[in-house]
């Protein structure tokens, strides 16, 4: 088999034969780890690889073809085996949003109601945050477990919050990174690829997506979400892991903080149920969905009562601290805020005339806390962990004229200056109403 | 500006601006200069390179954008200034067939009518030969001058036959290599840029197109060849190089000869007015475009007229010699065949029944000549100048049962035994005379 011939086989809008994609996918491995110094001789060349790319992006992939890609991307590294751990294993992935800190949340609460969660988050890039940034806003709080420790962890407290080993998914790694470059990111089969590969790779049985749409999405509108979550839950089944998604809007920031440590904080606010409505609404559903395909409820209500009770009682909160204290962090810190790293400078931003909020835009808002230094713009950029903007109203809330509309906490003055002229423009005060926002769009699987 | 933005513009099928445009050629340069040892950055990766071609394969280029990325090509290298030496100059470009050789005949011709014809060719690959292999069956014919001994060449004789330089269009080169292996060889746009940018800096101002369509063709579909033709004429125009195209059809190998002597000895015959019909009609005919471009004839019968004189005269045949001796080559082959290598071994293949040969397969002959060892498989496969298949008869021509069809001249058993095969199938004899096909299909520009 030659790599020319599969990329013009593509290129002419045919279907892939398993050993075609799977030779693909083999290249990429190969590629990865000869780059790596590993003596493995390369069967791709990177410009082959990114042409066969870009012939995906434009002539797309049939879910066959794209449950096949999933599974050699999975088999290109390693596959966790937890038959040893004892109770269902579940998870959840989200596409991203602004404000979005559920993991922190519902990750507890379904290992209260008896799930165990072996998660593997990945960085926030852009104007959306990651999980092991937020974490991380916790002294000692360690990401990278050896497997040992990440099994202890699912042992002991069912929870298992770490980063992608290297040992995960090579060729996707490999093919993420051309895909930057060369412009074959937006791709359904891609995206479904290098999501589900990875998780497949945690050896769980079920998967909840929260697949986002709107102006702080990814994915842009309805359509498109729509049809990467129908993608993503057909060759999740096809691979033999159960999956649900959920289509969720994304136009406005989740919650009320946007920032890694403030984030913290309102995820433990929000497990000790006093969190903000729509961030507590849907940290209990996703949290339902996995308690559901783990199996230990009947139907989707009794799921949900069993999130809602771990909630009320402090279960999930409970499973919080073990869990930072498993992996090396100062669980004082959920009792005393004090003990997370927040910004000293703050400055607030007020609104210029009486009436209701009406829009924010969360795009515009993520874009602010990065360019305060909560996020990156590149891979290898650093975070800072305690400046961010906690919303103090949010749509549909009333406002009178020189009320605060967001707080926000800062390091460097010129930081905040490149920030201002985001958040002033990122929302809208009228004389009504927005209409109201559902939690959830639509369910899929 | 970013590679990975305009491969997205690209992607998205939108048009490209001329900088845009510019900096992806730019880019491509940089990548031959670095590859070969110069100091030069690279801007574009080999895989952002990779990815933008296969964009611009399924996306396509308007007229615009290919005339643009032709002029960059263009000057990615040096153009020859010819402006010194006096006379019209003109060329003219084949897409290859099999038993082509017109240009060994059309360029002494319209020498001979008072053209100057600077002519850098390409080697053959794949079943369609290259003038430069044909040229060195002649003893110590050399296709390599300096431009000084160009410059001699033209002024002196008024032909000059050499291969390109590595100061022409180094972008083609490094296109041309990643097309090859990432299935993006036959895109018009790419085709046009790479075919024209090497014509344009020969310093010419009227080119002869000669766009082959059928079984034996780069093009198969007569839309095909007439979408590039059309596209090559009006690029051409663009770029201030005027051009006319002609379809052809390559169904059936041009001539009687097949290998590098074989039809270096017919193109002399075809000098000496004994050539067969089909080669000899449209050498004159392209020879003919060709004084008519360079403004030497009133109108395209006066140009005919004018071609059919030299090569009544033997004037023609005249500038050849010159054109040997001057390159270095032994002027004697022209009277004297046996001082050109021609292979000792010869093998008769016979019609198995009586009838008129109806069908001749040009790709599977050239196919069969490539096996012999008159081309190349791979580019740097070394030619065998001596080997070659002779048509002893012609679609169209009666043959009796035990009669030659082909005379195969070869060197190896082993190679004869692979050939054997795929000529027996390359021809048909049916009872009827088979449908006349025109010499020219039609002309464009």
């Amino acid at each position: 088999m030659r790599a020319v011939d599969v990329i013009r086989r593509k290129r002419d809008g045919e279907e892939l034969t398993a050993p075609e994609i799977e030779f693909f996918v083999d290249g990429a491995r190969r590629s990865a780890l000869a780059e790596e110094g590993d003596s493995t001789s390369r069967t791709w060349s990177e410009y082959q690889l990114s042409a066969f790319l870009m012939a995906v992006y434009l002539r797309g992939m049939s879910t066959a073809e794209t449950a096949v890609l999933t599974r050699a991307m999975t088999d290109s590294g390693e596959r966790l085996d937890l038959s040893d751990i004892p109770g269902p294993k579940v998870d959840k992935h989200s596409t991203g949003g602004v404000g979005d800190k559920t993991s922190l949340i519902l990750g507890p609460l379904a290992v209260a109601c008896g799930a165990i969660v072996p998660m593997m988050s990945g960085r926030g890039l852009g104007h959306t945050g990651g999980t092991l940034d937020k974490l991380e806003s916790i002294a000692n709080f360690r990401v990278h477990l050896t497997e040992a420790e990440f099994r202890r962890a699912l042992r002991e407290v069912g929870l298992g919050m770490i980063g992608q080993t290297r040992a995960v998914a090579p060729a996707d790694k490999k093919l993420y990174s051309l895909r930057d470059v060369t412009a074959t990111v937006e791709s359904i089969p891609l995206i479904t690829g290098s999501i589900l590969s990875k998780k497949i790779a945690e050896g769980i049985r079920g998967l909840v997506l929260d697949v986002k749409c709107g102006h702080g999405a990814f994915m842009k509108s309805r359509s498109e979400a729509k049809a990467l979550a129908t993608s993503l839950v057909n060759v999740a089944k096809s691979n033999g892991l159960d999956a649900i998604a959920l289509l969720t809007p994304m136009d406005v920031p989740l919650g009320r903080t946007i920032g890694n440590s403030l984030e913290v904080i309102e995820s433990i606010e929000t497990l000790k149920g006093q969190g903000p409505k729509d961030l507590t609404d849907l940290s209990v559903l996703l949290a339902a969905r996995m308690v559901k395909l783990a199996g230990l409820a009947t139907d989707n209500a009794d799921a949900q009562k069993q999130v809602r009770a771990a909630l009320a009682s402090g279960a999930g909160l409970e499973v919080f601290r073990k869990c930072v204290a498993q992996q090396g962090g100062d669980p004082r810190v959920i009792d005393d805020y004090s003990r997370l790293p927040v910004a000293g400078k703050t400055m607030t931003l007020r609104a210029k005339r009486s009436g209701i909020l009406a829009e924010m835009y969360a795009g515009a808002v993520g874009i602010a806390a990065m360019v305060l230094g909560a996020g990156r713009e590149k891979a290898e950029d650093a975070v800072d962990h305690s400046v961010g903007v906690v919303c103090a109203a949010k749509p549909g809330e009333k406002v009178a004229e020189g009320e605060a509309v967001y707080e926000v906490y800062y390091r460097d003055d010129w930081k905040l200056k490149a920030a201002l002229p985001l958040l002033e423009s990122s929302f809208t005060i009228a004389d009504t109403a927005p209409a109201e926002v559902p939690l959830v769009y639509e369910e899929i699987g």
